[in-house]
């Protein structure tokens, strides 16, 4: 294995939906819905298909698709953009996380990630070469430290990346910890790279896009997806918006990455992108009902459970019931109640941090979820 | 952009496709068949979608998938492997180059290329910081040069890296060279990567997989796809096979390119991969068919056409139609003719080398083949 990836394990949501599988656990780790995505999304790849939209798509995405995202963004943040200098599909936010990192950072470009963070951040940013920076984001509220934030932008600084709302914690960055982010960047010349995946799933406070901020969409990179908003984390469809000259960077990139992404599915993604907005209220309304069995169940069966205001994840302090780490932890709750959580240390620089702590998700059916509450009530 | 990514231009692929479509003319450059793939596949596409296979793959592949390229593989070549360890699925071949590239090659090692490659290659490479070594196949027959590979392999060869058959040539490497390769391999402890995307599409002689070549299985990534042998190239669906320990390194780098490939994808793929040997063999009688007509059109307009084995590309010489270079005359071709090839000096370290060379496709039905070459007799 190459150097870049020497230090990095197999991911845990792989990992941990093995086990769940091997010890017929209930899975609450890895963030895929285990029910189906609406038919009419469905009926339009299975259009596609017929109508024989097999071939290539154009590189940076079909025509329709990077108009339907444009749409999209337009209705979402208010910015006019144009989808055919500003806009390119990826298969997956993932790509669009790698083809960001590579090819827009150079070796030594120092890059900040808010820990816990998601895993491919800081495996991209090693793939780049660029040096990572890491500030961490401690409970209850996961609030951003500014003054730290502050002392850790140097003139090496490329890059900031947010994810909003935040993946474990469930955190959204509030308007002014957005507002000061961005006159910090636009005061040291700073990029932000911004992981929105879970925007349609905001519930305790409005969604904000950091490119809508004054003077900061010619700054960044808006990566988003359709797996979550759609319950189809299985199609592997993203994009990445940004102005025409990071643009070019990210579709750089991507073509040497995946050339292009499956053309049935991106037909059908620009169905599923001018749902009504009766569909996105509808989503938002099942979650809360998800997440309030949850979170219910969790604090029932004596977690400290920590706010989440958005993504379908909730993060809780397992340190009451003795087990000494959040692996340890997990490795009991699978073994002994059956149920799968992800461990957070592996989100951090330094894993330590997040010892204390572990992730469930709410993006399954109630009755998995008050199953899953059921097991660890009777054998935690 | 990053510097590791500036000296590539938009994929010449994306550049003529787009002019195509610009001049409507007849797209005979980028290989994308403009007939659709099979019943039977599309067929199981659409079942896995209404069946809710549309939830994340695992990250390395469905089961079923991967023990399909395992029977297939052993099906071609003979050899035994382990889908759970030695197969890795990938959103297109392309994905698995590049998987590959940055898994498996440290910023300083040499890799050796046979030009003219496809453009991936170098990009990708260039993405992991290798040192690009390359060594020029020449017309009319494109055989290796054994002694200037022998003093290319140096201490610090990493590996080689083989497409066969070739785009764009349709060179077949032959046992006598893919032998010689091989033994210069093992006695330089180097890797090879294959690329055998259009081993199904092998007309002239038996493809040959370097994998089965005594003590190569071991020291080789083998890289293929669905998207030629099945006509459906806008699935993007890939695999990389090779022996654990080189498998870990793809595998890593694919994790944090996409994490994962398409749900229900996959699933039509396993079907495809376990089409009877009927299909196969039509598909090269229909190919062969193809073949014949594009190579006597063209050597009836007038070029110097040189002998494709495989693929579905031939190349030929366009210089006694006075045009400065391949540019120039693929320019020539689609504005003042109205068609489409692919000029090939993108495709050398020395674009001087390709200057002569133009590509054609015959991936068309044969009344498309037929249109383009009357334009060619009537206007070149
Ligand atoms: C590839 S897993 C992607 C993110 C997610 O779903 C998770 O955090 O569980
Ligand atoms: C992404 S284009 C892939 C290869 C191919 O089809 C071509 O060489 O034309």
């Amino acid at each position: 294995v190459a150097k870049r990836l020497e230090k990095f394990k197999t991911t845990i949501f792989t990992q941990m939906s093995m086990l769940a599988i091997k010890h017929g656990a209930i899975n609450l780790g890895q963030g895929f819905p285990n029910f189906d995505g609406p038919d009419f999304v469905k009926e339009a790849a299975i259009q596609a298909i017929k109508d024989g939209k097999n071939q290539y798509a154009r590189g940076y995405g079909v025509p329709d698709f990077n108009n339907a995202i444009a749409a999209r963004f337009k209705k979402d943040t208010g910015l006019l953009i144009d989808p055919e200098k500003e806009v390119t599909v990826t298969s997956g936010c993932t790509e669009a996380i790698a083809a960001t990192m590579l090819g827009l950072i150079d070796p030594g470009d120092e890059v900040i990630l808010f820990a816990p963070f998601y895993d491919s951040y800081e495996a991209t940013l090693s793939m780049a070469g660029a040096k990572v920076k890491c500030i961490t984001l401690r409970p209850p509220d996961f609030a951003v430290p500014i003054d730290e934030l502050k002392s850790t932008i140097s003139k090496n600084t490329r890059a900031i990346l947010i994810n909003t709302p935040h993946n474990p914690t469930g955190k959204m960055f509030t308007r002014e910890e957005l507002n000061t982010i961005a006159s910090l960047c636009i005061e040291n010349d700073v990029l932000v790279f911004t992981d929105e995946v879970y925007d349609k799933l905001a519930f305790e406070m409005d969604h904000i896009s950091m490119a809508s901020l004054p003077g900061m969409y010619e700054r960044t990179v808006t990566m988003n997806s359709l797996g979550k908003t759609f319950s189809l984390t299985g199609w592997k469809i993203g994009w990445a918006i940004a102005p025409p000259h990071l643009t070019w960077g990210v579709r750089q990139a991507h073509s040497f990455l995946t050339f292009a992404t499956s053309t049935p599915m991106q037909y059908a993604a620009t169905v599923a992108l001018q749902a009504p907005d009766s569909y996105f209220a509808e989503l938002k309304t099942d979650y809360m009902a998800k997440k309030a069995i949850l979170v219910q169940g969790l604090k029932d069966v004596g977690f400290k459970v920590f706010p989440s205001s958005g993504t379908y994840f909730v993060v809780v302090d397992h340190t009451r019931f003795g087990l000494d780490n959040d692996i340890a932890f997990c490795e009991y709750l699978i073994k002994e109640v059956g149920v799968v959580a992800i461990p957070t240390s592996v989100f951090y620089l330094n894993p330590e941090d997040g010892k204390n702590l572990v992730r469930f998700t709410f993006c399954k059916d109630e009755e998995t979820l008050r199953s899953a509450v059921e097991r660890m009530k009777e054998k935690l």
